[in-house]
């Protein structure tokens, strides 16, 4: 299996402990006519739930390359185009970007990415990678 | 040379005939204190420039991977990432997306890809690659 499989599925059987029904995995939608056919190419899958009449997309980021930064990046232009897409499509559907505790305790309490994540309203989903638990929500 | 400074290299020379001043090349900044010595890893270099009395940054981003839609996440996080760190610490900068002429003509035309500049405020330069030349601005 690889990390981002490993990644992905703990954060499924999260969503499911924490009384999340799985109804999307992956999570379809098409971002444009143009480019539904490259939308798979090395990004991740995200996962669709349903718990008491809420709705949410899982984004889901290993943060396991070199360059955390890098990651950050993409995971941050990656949330905002998903979020414009679901919104035409899905506009109930809330998207969270999910990130391990450790990745969450040693980058995202920066106070840059906070200010990021501030500005851009991003809600986050923090989950326990080995106890393959949620930790926090911030929504 | 590598086709990130063949492009770089033709949008500095284009910024210099449309007579553009190259102040900062690269242009350093930092995210951070704690993300600054990873800044550089895989991230595309900013340009400086100044005319008139206008100082702009130049993100360069060449699409010429495998996938457009995961450079264009890319693209999108680093320019509001860059963006957001600009206005904290040199306010006056305007930060502009730079493409080729073929892919603005090729992707950025698509009504999804239109909807996150305007969304997101994205400021765009496209250049001829071949003529290193400036033909449009998109402010």
């Amino acid at each position: 299996m690889s990390a981002k499989d490993f990644f992905h599925n703990a954060v499924r059987l999260a969503l499911e402990k924490d009384g999340w029904l799985v109804t999307d995995d992956p999570l379809y939608f098409r971002l444009t006519a143009l480019v539904k056919i490259r939308i798979d190419l090395g990004a991740e899958k995200l996962i669709g739930a349903e718990k008491d009449n809420q709705k949410i997309a899982v984004e889901v980021k290993s943060f396991i390359g070199l360059s955390a930064i890098s990651e950050f990046h993409t995971a941050i232009g990656q949330f905002l185009n998903y979020r414009l897409a679901l919104e035409q499509e899905d506009y109930e559907r809330v998207l969270y970007l999910a990130i391990s505790k450790d990745i969450h305790q040693e980058f995202f309490t920066d106070t840059f990415i906070q200010n990021v994540l501030e500005r851009y309203n991003i809600k986050l989903l923090v989950f326990d990678i080995q106890k393959e638990e949620i930790v926090l929500w911030k929504h």
